[in-house]
Protein backbone atom coordinates (compact mmCIF):
# COMPACT_ATOMS: atom_id res chain seq x y z
CA UNK A 1 0.00 0.00 0.00
CA UNK A 2 2.85 2.22 0.41
CA UNK A 3 4.03 1.69 -2.76
CA UNK A 4 1.16 1.42 -5.24
CA UNK A 5 2.99 2.22 -8.75
CA UNK A 6 5.68 -0.25 -8.29
CA UNK A 7 2.97 -2.79 -7.51
CA UNK A 8 0.98 -1.45 -10.64
CA UNK A 9 3.94 -1.59 -12.94
CA UNK A 10 4.74 -5.47 -11.95
CA UNK A 11 1.34 -6.07 -12.57
CA UNK A 12 0.95 -5.58 -16.13
CA UNK A 13 4.30 -7.18 -16.58
CA UNK A 14 2.20 -10.78 -16.72
CA UNK A 15 -0.40 -11.54 -19.44
CA UNK A 16 -3.66 -12.60 -17.88
CA UNK A 17 -3.21 -16.11 -18.24
CA UNK A 18 0.31 -15.77 -17.06
CA UNK A 19 -1.04 -13.99 -13.82
CA UNK A 20 -3.70 -16.71 -13.00
CA UNK A 21 -0.64 -19.22 -13.18
CA UNK A 22 1.43 -17.24 -10.80
CA UNK A 23 -1.48 -16.87 -8.95
CA UNK A 24 -2.60 -21.07 -8.71
CA UNK A 25 1.53 -21.20 -8.17
CA UNK A 26 1.47 -19.55 -5.30
CA UNK A 27 -1.62 -21.49 -3.97
CA UNK A 28 -0.71 -24.43 -4.42
CA UNK A 29 2.58 -24.12 -2.71
CA UNK A 30 0.31 -22.67 0.44
CA UNK A 31 -2.37 -25.67 0.43
CA UNK A 32 0.55 -28.01 -0.47
CA UNK A 33 1.87 -27.64 3.34
CA UNK A 34 -0.98 -25.95 5.18
CA UNK A 35 -4.77 -27.47 5.92
CA UNK A 36 -7.05 -25.20 3.96
CA UNK A 37 -8.12 -23.68 7.25
CA UNK A 38 -4.50 -22.58 7.85
CA UNK A 39 -4.69 -20.47 4.19
CA UNK A 40 -6.18 -17.77 3.47
CA UNK A 41 -6.58 -15.40 0.69
CA UNK A 42 -4.20 -12.54 1.95
CA UNK A 43 -1.56 -15.45 2.19
CA UNK A 44 -2.29 -16.03 -1.31
CA UNK A 45 -1.50 -12.80 -1.77
CA UNK A 46 1.45 -11.70 -0.44
CA UNK A 47 3.08 -15.03 -1.20
CA UNK A 48 2.31 -13.63 -5.07
CA UNK A 49 3.42 -10.40 -4.11
CA UNK A 50 0.19 -9.10 -5.17
CA UNK A 51 -2.82 -7.16 -3.87
CA UNK A 52 -6.21 -9.33 -2.35
CA UNK A 53 -8.32 -7.26 -4.66
CA UNK A 54 -6.38 -8.81 -7.85
CA UNK A 55 -6.31 -12.28 -6.48
CA UNK A 56 -10.07 -11.75 -6.62
CA UNK A 57 -10.08 -10.29 -9.61
CA UNK A 58 -8.41 -13.66 -11.33
CA UNK A 59 -10.84 -16.03 -8.84
CA UNK A 60 -13.92 -14.24 -7.92
CA UNK A 61 -14.72 -17.86 -5.95
CA UNK A 62 -12.26 -16.48 -3.58
CA UNK A 63 -10.54 -19.07 -1.38
CA UNK A 64 -12.73 -22.10 -2.43
CA UNK A 65 -12.25 -21.67 -6.19
CA UNK A 66 -8.46 -21.00 -5.57
CA UNK A 67 -8.20 -24.18 -4.00
CA UNK A 68 -10.09 -26.13 -5.98
CA UNK A 69 -8.24 -25.18 -8.43
CA UNK A 70 -5.12 -25.50 -6.79
CA UNK A 71 -6.42 -29.19 -6.35
CA UNK A 72 -7.15 -29.51 -9.74
CA UNK A 73 -4.19 -28.77 -10.91
CA UNK A 74 -2.38 -31.02 -8.48
CA UNK A 75 -4.03 -34.12 -9.77
CA UNK A 76 -3.26 -33.50 -13.02
CA UNK A 77 0.16 -33.48 -12.01
CA UNK A 78 -0.37 -36.41 -10.23
CA UNK A 79 -1.93 -38.19 -13.14
CA UNK A 80 0.77 -37.63 -15.41
CA UNK A 81 3.02 -39.34 -13.05
CA UNK A 82 1.23 -42.69 -13.75
CA UNK A 83 1.91 -42.97 -16.80
CA UNK A 84 5.04 -44.85 -17.76
CA UNK A 85 5.84 -46.70 -20.65
CA UNK A 86 4.84 -50.57 -21.49
CA UNK A 87 8.85 -51.74 -21.17
CA UNK A 88 11.03 -53.25 -18.76
CA UNK A 89 9.41 -55.61 -15.93
CA UNK A 90 5.67 -54.65 -14.26
CA UNK A 91 7.69 -54.30 -10.87
CA UNK A 92 10.02 -52.26 -12.36
CA UNK A 93 7.44 -49.45 -13.82
CA UNK A 94 4.97 -49.89 -10.68
CA UNK A 95 7.97 -49.21 -8.64
CA UNK A 96 8.48 -45.72 -11.04
CA UNK A 97 5.08 -44.91 -10.38
CA UNK A 98 5.51 -45.23 -6.90
CA UNK A 99 8.37 -43.16 -6.40
CA UNK A 100 6.91 -40.21 -8.30
CA UNK A 101 3.84 -40.86 -6.37
CA UNK A 102 5.85 -40.60 -3.06
CA UNK A 103 7.75 -37.97 -4.01
CA UNK A 104 4.72 -36.09 -5.06
CA UNK A 105 3.43 -37.37 -1.40
CA UNK A 106 6.10 -35.88 0.23
CA UNK A 107 6.30 -32.39 -1.54
CA UNK A 108 2.44 -31.55 -0.49
CA UNK A 109 2.36 -33.44 2.73
CA UNK A 110 -0.24 -31.06 4.91
CA UNK A 111 -2.44 -30.64 2.10
CA UNK A 112 -2.26 -34.13 1.05
CA UNK A 113 -2.93 -35.29 4.34
CA UNK A 114 -6.04 -32.78 5.23
CA UNK A 115 -7.71 -33.36 1.80
CA UNK A 116 -7.32 -37.51 1.59
CA UNK A 117 -8.17 -37.41 5.95
CA UNK A 118 -11.42 -35.33 4.78
CA UNK A 119 -13.50 -33.48 7.01
CA UNK A 120 -12.17 -30.41 5.75
CA UNK A 121 -14.71 -27.49 5.07
CA UNK A 122 -13.16 -26.92 1.64
CA UNK A 123 -13.77 -30.12 1.02
CA UNK A 124 -17.15 -30.59 -1.43
CA UNK A 125 -18.49 -33.40 -3.81
CA UNK A 126 -16.46 -31.32 -6.72
CA UNK A 127 -13.33 -31.88 -4.88
CA UNK A 128 -14.09 -35.47 -3.82
CA UNK A 129 -14.74 -36.06 -7.58
CA UNK A 130 -11.54 -34.83 -8.19
CA UNK A 131 -9.73 -37.31 -5.96
CA UNK A 132 -11.95 -39.96 -6.81
CA UNK A 133 -10.79 -39.22 -10.57
CA UNK A 134 -6.78 -39.91 -9.96
CA UNK A 135 -7.79 -43.09 -8.43
CA UNK A 136 -9.79 -44.13 -11.38
CA UNK A 137 -7.11 -42.97 -13.28
CA UNK A 138 -4.21 -44.46 -11.34
CA UNK A 139 -6.33 -47.76 -11.18
CA UNK A 140 -6.34 -47.87 -15.38
CA UNK A 141 -2.88 -47.67 -15.28
CA UNK A 142 -2.37 -50.59 -13.44
CA UNK A 143 -4.46 -52.48 -15.18
CA UNK A 144 -2.82 -51.37 -18.74
CA UNK A 145 0.43 -52.61 -17.03
CA UNK A 146 -1.73 -56.11 -16.28
CA UNK A 147 -2.23 -56.64 -19.42
CA UNK A 148 -6.34 -56.30 -18.32
CA UNK A 149 -7.56 -52.85 -19.38
CA UNK A 150 -11.27 -54.33 -19.04
CA UNK A 151 -11.11 -56.69 -15.94
CA UNK A 152 -13.87 -58.94 -14.19
CA UNK A 153 -15.21 -56.96 -11.02
CA UNK A 154 -12.84 -59.42 -8.77
CA UNK A 155 -9.61 -57.94 -10.55
CA UNK A 156 -10.38 -54.74 -10.75
CA UNK A 157 -11.64 -54.35 -7.27
CA UNK A 158 -7.99 -56.21 -6.55
CA UNK A 159 -6.67 -53.13 -7.83
CA UNK A 160 -9.21 -50.50 -6.48
CA UNK A 161 -8.67 -51.75 -2.93
CA UNK A 162 -5.02 -51.97 -2.97
CA UNK A 163 -4.94 -48.32 -4.50
CA UNK A 164 -6.81 -47.03 -0.96
CA UNK A 165 -4.26 -49.22 0.98
CA UNK A 166 -1.34 -47.70 -0.88
CA UNK A 167 -3.34 -43.99 0.22
CA UNK A 168 -3.45 -45.15 3.68
CA UNK A 169 0.08 -46.27 3.89
CA UNK A 170 1.03 -42.71 2.41
CA UNK A 171 -0.59 -41.05 5.47
CA UNK A 172 0.65 -43.60 8.06
CA UNK A 173 3.93 -42.71 6.24
CA UNK A 174 3.40 -38.30 6.64
CA UNK A 175 2.26 -39.24 10.25
CA UNK A 176 5.23 -41.35 11.35
CA UNK A 177 7.74 -38.23 9.78
CA UNK A 178 8.39 -39.73 6.45
CA UNK A 179 9.13 -43.66 8.00
CA UNK A 180 10.50 -45.75 6.33
CA UNK A 181 12.16 -44.17 3.67
CA UNK A 182 10.48 -43.81 0.84
CA UNK A 183 12.07 -46.70 -1.39
CA UNK A 184 11.45 -49.16 1.41
CA UNK A 185 7.74 -48.03 1.62
CA UNK A 186 8.08 -48.63 -2.26
CA UNK A 187 9.27 -52.04 -2.25
CA UNK A 188 6.70 -53.28 0.46
CA UNK A 189 4.01 -51.70 -1.55
CA UNK A 190 5.03 -53.70 -4.63
CA UNK A 191 5.20 -56.68 -2.56
CA UNK A 192 1.66 -55.92 -1.29
CA UNK A 193 0.32 -55.98 -4.47
CA UNK A 194 2.14 -59.31 -5.37
CA UNK A 195 0.55 -60.74 -2.53
CA UNK A 196 -2.59 -59.60 -3.08
CA UNK A 197 -1.94 -60.45 -6.98
CA UNK A 198 -0.97 -64.46 -5.98
CA UNK A 199 -3.87 -64.87 -3.05
CA UNK A 200 -5.80 -63.66 -5.17
CA UNK A 201 -5.22 -65.99 -8.28
CA UNK A 202 -5.55 -69.13 -6.10
CA UNK A 203 -9.61 -68.96 -6.70
CA UNK A 204 -9.73 -66.03 -9.51
CA UNK A 205 -9.12 -67.17 -13.25
CA UNK A 206 -8.68 -63.84 -14.66
CA UNK A 207 -6.24 -62.97 -11.93
CA UNK A 208 -4.43 -66.15 -12.55
CA UNK A 209 -3.86 -65.68 -16.18
CA UNK A 210 -2.61 -61.91 -15.49
CA UNK A 211 -0.30 -62.95 -12.77
CA UNK A 212 1.02 -65.66 -15.46
CA UNK A 213 1.64 -62.83 -18.05
CA UNK A 214 3.06 -60.56 -14.93
CA UNK A 215 5.34 -62.94 -14.60
CA UNK A 216 6.76 -63.89 -17.92
CA UNK A 217 8.16 -60.39 -17.77
CA UNK A 218 9.46 -60.27 -14.51
CA UNK A 219 13.43 -60.82 -14.17
CA UNK A 220 14.22 -64.09 -12.49
CA UNK A 221 15.51 -62.15 -9.55
CA UNK A 222 13.04 -58.98 -9.52
CA UNK A 223 10.69 -58.77 -6.65
CA UNK A 224 7.80 -61.49 -7.50
CA UNK A 225 10.69 -64.03 -7.35
CA UNK A 226 12.72 -62.62 -4.72
CA UNK A 227 9.41 -62.38 -2.82
CA UNK A 228 8.33 -66.33 -3.64
CA UNK A 229 11.85 -67.19 -2.91
CA UNK A 230 11.20 -65.50 0.37
CA UNK A 231 7.69 -67.02 0.79
CA UNK A 232 8.11 -70.16 0.30
CA UNK A 233 9.86 -71.60 3.40
CA UNK A 234 7.45 -69.81 5.44
CA UNK A 235 4.53 -71.69 3.60
CA UNK A 236 6.16 -74.76 4.25
CA UNK A 237 5.82 -74.19 7.79
CA UNK A 238 2.39 -73.76 7.57
CA UNK A 239 0.61 -76.82 9.68
CA UNK A 240 -0.97 -78.97 6.64
CA UNK A 241 0.59 -76.65 4.02
CA UNK A 242 2.43 -79.42 2.33
CA UNK A 243 1.17 -82.59 3.24
CA UNK A 244 -1.86 -83.08 -0.34
CA UNK A 245 0.42 -81.37 -2.85
CA UNK B 1 -51.73 -31.19 12.95
CA UNK B 2 -55.81 -32.57 12.66
CA UNK B 3 -55.21 -34.21 15.62
CA UNK B 4 -52.96 -32.63 18.58
CA UNK B 5 -54.51 -34.08 21.28
CA UNK B 6 -54.04 -37.86 21.10
CA UNK B 7 -50.04 -36.64 19.88
CA UNK B 8 -49.39 -34.79 22.44
CA UNK B 9 -50.47 -37.81 25.03
CA UNK B 10 -47.99 -39.95 22.57
CA UNK B 11 -45.71 -37.68 23.78
CA UNK B 12 -46.14 -37.83 27.55
CA UNK B 13 -46.39 -41.68 27.85
CA UNK B 14 -41.90 -42.18 27.04
CA UNK B 15 -39.71 -40.50 29.67
CA UNK B 16 -36.73 -38.35 28.09
CA UNK B 17 -34.53 -40.76 27.56
CA UNK B 18 -36.84 -42.86 25.78
CA UNK B 19 -38.30 -40.09 23.94
CA UNK B 20 -34.06 -39.17 22.87
CA UNK B 21 -33.77 -42.77 22.03
CA UNK B 22 -36.75 -42.87 19.70
CA UNK B 23 -35.64 -39.75 18.12
CA UNK B 24 -32.07 -41.22 17.54
CA UNK B 25 -33.34 -44.72 16.32
CA UNK B 26 -35.56 -42.76 13.48
CA UNK B 27 -32.67 -40.68 12.94
CA UNK B 28 -30.00 -43.51 12.32
CA UNK B 29 -32.91 -45.42 10.23
CA UNK B 30 -32.89 -42.47 7.90
CA UNK B 31 -29.10 -41.58 7.42
CA UNK B 32 -28.26 -45.11 7.69
CA UNK B 33 -29.93 -45.45 4.08
CA UNK B 34 -29.81 -41.82 2.45
CA UNK B 35 -27.07 -39.22 1.99
CA UNK B 36 -27.10 -36.91 5.10
CA UNK B 37 -28.15 -33.99 2.22
CA UNK B 38 -31.49 -36.15 1.26
CA UNK B 39 -32.72 -36.19 5.02
CA UNK B 40 -34.83 -33.39 6.61
CA UNK B 41 -35.45 -32.38 10.28
CA UNK B 42 -39.25 -33.14 9.48
CA UNK B 43 -38.58 -36.53 7.76
CA UNK B 44 -36.99 -37.45 11.18
CA UNK B 45 -39.81 -35.99 12.89
CA UNK B 46 -42.75 -37.75 10.61
CA UNK B 47 -40.82 -41.17 11.19
CA UNK B 48 -40.62 -40.97 14.75
CA UNK B 49 -44.75 -39.35 14.68
CA UNK B 50 -43.39 -36.18 16.60
CA UNK B 51 -43.28 -32.46 15.64
CA UNK B 52 -40.48 -30.46 13.90
CA UNK B 53 -40.47 -28.34 17.45
CA UNK B 54 -40.23 -31.55 19.42
CA UNK B 55 -37.23 -33.03 17.35
CA UNK B 56 -35.44 -29.42 18.14
CA UNK B 57 -36.42 -29.49 21.84
CA UNK B 58 -34.39 -32.87 22.09
CA UNK B 59 -31.76 -32.08 18.90
CA UNK B 60 -31.13 -28.32 19.41
CA UNK B 61 -28.35 -28.57 16.93
CA UNK B 62 -31.03 -29.43 14.21
CA UNK B 63 -30.20 -31.90 11.83
CA UNK B 64 -26.20 -31.68 12.47
CA UNK B 65 -26.86 -32.36 15.94
CA UNK B 66 -29.01 -35.33 14.95
CA UNK B 67 -26.54 -36.74 12.45
CA UNK B 68 -23.76 -36.73 14.67
CA UNK B 69 -25.52 -38.44 17.59
CA UNK B 70 -26.61 -40.65 15.08
CA UNK B 71 -23.05 -41.34 14.04
CA UNK B 72 -22.05 -41.69 16.82
CA UNK B 73 -24.52 -44.50 17.68
CA UNK B 74 -23.18 -46.39 14.51
CA UNK B 75 -19.95 -46.09 15.57
CA UNK B 76 -20.38 -47.38 18.93
CA UNK B 77 -22.34 -50.56 17.52
CA UNK B 78 -19.67 -51.45 14.79
CA UNK B 79 -17.18 -51.43 17.81
CA UNK B 80 -18.62 -53.61 19.88
CA UNK B 81 -18.95 -55.67 16.66
CA UNK B 82 -15.15 -56.19 16.89
CA UNK B 83 -15.01 -57.86 20.03
CA UNK B 84 -15.04 -61.54 19.77
CA UNK B 85 -13.37 -64.60 22.09
CA UNK B 86 -9.83 -64.88 22.10
CA UNK B 87 -10.71 -68.25 20.95
CA UNK B 88 -10.62 -70.92 18.32
CA UNK B 89 -8.77 -70.34 14.83
CA UNK B 90 -7.58 -66.77 14.62
CA UNK B 91 -8.63 -66.31 10.76
CA UNK B 92 -12.28 -67.88 12.03
CA UNK B 93 -12.42 -65.02 14.68
CA UNK B 94 -11.18 -62.32 11.85
CA UNK B 95 -14.25 -64.25 9.39
CA UNK B 96 -17.08 -63.59 12.38
CA UNK B 97 -15.60 -59.77 12.51
CA UNK B 98 -16.00 -59.62 8.90
CA UNK B 99 -19.27 -61.22 8.97
CA UNK B 100 -20.63 -58.25 10.97
CA UNK B 101 -19.08 -55.69 9.60
CA UNK B 102 -20.18 -56.83 6.46
CA UNK B 103 -23.75 -56.96 7.68
CA UNK B 104 -23.51 -53.41 9.32
CA UNK B 105 -21.93 -52.27 5.56
CA UNK B 106 -25.35 -53.29 4.59
CA UNK B 107 -27.77 -52.18 6.80
CA UNK B 108 -26.60 -48.85 6.76
CA UNK B 109 -25.64 -49.12 2.77
CA UNK B 110 -26.40 -45.67 1.76
CA UNK B 111 -24.87 -43.70 5.00
CA UNK B 112 -22.16 -45.71 4.86
CA UNK B 113 -21.41 -44.92 1.33
CA UNK B 114 -22.58 -41.03 1.98
CA UNK B 115 -20.39 -41.06 4.98
CA UNK B 116 -16.70 -42.49 3.90
CA UNK B 117 -17.03 -41.34 0.14
CA UNK B 118 -16.80 -37.84 1.65
CA UNK B 119 -17.81 -34.50 0.28
CA UNK B 120 -20.39 -34.22 2.41
CA UNK B 121 -22.01 -31.16 4.23
CA UNK B 122 -22.62 -32.86 7.41
CA UNK B 123 -18.56 -34.01 7.42
CA UNK B 124 -17.00 -31.93 10.16
CA UNK B 125 -13.68 -32.48 11.84
CA UNK B 126 -16.22 -34.36 14.72
CA UNK B 127 -17.35 -36.81 12.25
CA UNK B 128 -14.17 -37.71 10.55
CA UNK B 129 -12.85 -37.95 14.64
CA UNK B 130 -15.32 -40.46 14.99
CA UNK B 131 -14.47 -42.37 11.91
CA UNK B 132 -10.91 -42.72 12.64
CA UNK B 133 -11.58 -43.70 16.53
CA UNK B 134 -13.63 -47.07 14.73
CA UNK B 135 -10.40 -47.31 12.10
CA UNK B 136 -8.65 -47.58 15.46
CA UNK B 137 -10.72 -49.46 17.51
CA UNK B 138 -10.61 -52.04 14.54
CA UNK B 139 -6.56 -52.02 13.99
CA UNK B 140 -6.13 -52.78 17.77
CA UNK B 141 -8.66 -55.92 17.81
CA UNK B 142 -7.00 -57.40 15.14
CA UNK B 143 -3.43 -56.66 16.78
CA UNK B 144 -5.06 -58.25 20.13
CA UNK B 145 -5.77 -61.84 18.19
CA UNK B 146 -2.57 -61.69 16.37
CA UNK B 147 -1.23 -61.67 19.88
CA UNK B 148 0.80 -58.47 19.13
CA UNK B 149 -0.90 -55.51 21.25
CA UNK B 150 2.04 -52.92 20.80
CA UNK B 151 3.52 -53.73 17.40
CA UNK B 152 6.48 -51.79 15.98
CA UNK B 153 5.34 -49.37 12.93
CA UNK B 154 5.29 -52.09 10.10
CA UNK B 155 3.05 -54.41 11.47
CA UNK B 156 0.60 -51.59 12.38
CA UNK B 157 0.88 -49.87 9.37
CA UNK B 158 0.04 -53.29 7.83
CA UNK B 159 -2.97 -53.71 10.05
CA UNK B 160 -4.30 -50.06 9.35
CA UNK B 161 -3.20 -50.40 5.55
CA UNK B 162 -5.50 -53.74 5.07
CA UNK B 163 -8.30 -52.32 7.10
CA UNK B 164 -8.37 -49.04 4.82
CA UNK B 165 -8.35 -52.05 1.82
CA UNK B 166 -11.32 -53.17 3.21
CA UNK B 167 -13.89 -49.68 4.02
CA UNK B 168 -12.58 -49.82 -0.19
CA UNK B 169 -13.93 -52.98 -0.93
CA UNK B 170 -17.26 -52.67 0.83
CA UNK B 171 -17.67 -49.18 -0.76
CA UNK B 172 -17.17 -50.92 -4.47
CA UNK B 173 -19.46 -53.90 -3.13
CA UNK B 174 -22.06 -51.35 -2.46
CA UNK B 175 -21.49 -50.08 -5.86
CA UNK B 176 -21.88 -53.08 -7.20
CA UNK B 177 -25.19 -54.12 -5.70
CA UNK B 178 -23.46 -56.43 -2.70
CA UNK B 179 -21.78 -58.65 -5.05
CA UNK B 180 -19.89 -60.63 -4.89
CA UNK B 181 -21.91 -62.46 -1.80
CA UNK B 182 -21.15 -60.91 1.61
CA UNK B 183 -18.84 -64.79 2.74
CA UNK B 184 -17.33 -64.56 -0.68
CA UNK B 185 -15.87 -61.00 0.08
CA UNK B 186 -15.28 -61.94 3.54
CA UNK B 187 -13.00 -65.34 2.39
CA UNK B 188 -11.10 -62.81 -0.20
CA UNK B 189 -10.24 -60.08 2.60
CA UNK B 190 -9.36 -62.90 5.27
CA UNK B 191 -7.08 -64.37 2.46
CA UNK B 192 -5.78 -60.63 1.63
CA UNK B 193 -4.69 -60.04 5.08
CA UNK B 194 -3.16 -63.94 5.17
CA UNK B 195 -1.44 -62.46 1.59
CA UNK B 196 -0.25 -59.34 3.55
CA UNK B 197 0.91 -61.05 6.67
CA UNK B 198 2.46 -63.34 4.23
CA UNK B 199 4.78 -61.09 1.85
CA UNK B 200 5.57 -58.80 4.94
CA UNK B 201 6.99 -61.50 7.11
CA UNK B 202 9.38 -62.09 4.29
CA UNK B 203 11.26 -59.11 5.39
CA UNK B 204 9.84 -58.03 9.42
CA UNK B 205 11.06 -60.37 11.86
CA UNK B 206 7.62 -59.57 13.97
CA UNK B 207 5.48 -60.16 11.12
CA UNK B 208 7.02 -63.52 11.00
CA UNK B 209 6.59 -64.58 14.31
CA UNK B 210 3.35 -62.91 14.40
CA UNK B 211 2.29 -65.18 12.04
CA UNK B 212 4.09 -68.34 13.06
CA UNK B 213 2.12 -67.95 16.19
CA UNK B 214 -1.23 -66.98 14.22
CA UNK B 215 -0.13 -70.57 11.75
CA UNK B 216 -0.02 -72.43 14.61
CA UNK B 217 -3.71 -71.42 16.24
CA UNK B 218 -5.00 -72.35 12.58
CA UNK B 219 -6.89 -75.91 11.37
CA UNK B 220 -4.51 -78.33 8.98
CA UNK B 221 -7.82 -77.01 6.31
CA UNK B 222 -8.25 -73.68 7.46
CA UNK B 223 -7.77 -70.49 5.05
CA UNK B 224 -4.33 -70.52 6.21
CA UNK B 225 -3.59 -73.32 4.93
CA UNK B 226 -5.53 -73.42 2.15
CA UNK B 227 -4.45 -70.29 0.51
CA UNK B 228 -0.74 -71.53 1.16
CA UNK B 229 -1.52 -74.86 -0.77
CA UNK B 230 -3.17 -72.55 -3.39
CA UNK B 231 -0.52 -70.26 -4.05
CA UNK B 232 2.57 -72.76 -3.54
CA UNK B 233 2.40 -74.34 -7.34
CA UNK B 234 1.25 -70.57 -8.55
CA UNK B 235 5.13 -69.90 -6.56
CA UNK B 236 6.78 -72.61 -8.24
CA UNK B 237 5.67 -71.45 -12.41
CA UNK B 238 7.66 -68.10 -11.55
CA UNK B 239 10.86 -67.45 -13.41
CA UNK B 240 13.85 -68.69 -11.19
CA UNK B 241 11.46 -69.15 -8.07
CA UNK B 242 12.57 -72.48 -7.53
CA UNK B 243 16.42 -72.60 -8.17
CA UNK B 244 17.92 -70.79 -5.39
CA UNK B 245 15.80 -72.57 -2.31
Amino acid sequence: MTSPAPATRAYRRLSVEERRAQLLAAALRLFAHHPPEEVSLDDVAEAAGVSRPLVYRYFPGGKQQLYESALRSAADELEECFAVPSEGSPTARLGLVLDRYLLFVDEHDAGFSALLRGGSVAETSRTTAIVDEVRRAAAEQILVHLGVPEPEPRLRMLVRTWIAAVEAASLIWLDEGKQPPAPTLRDWLVDQLIALLTATAATDAETRTAMAGLASLEHPDGPVSRLARAVSPLLRELPGACGTE
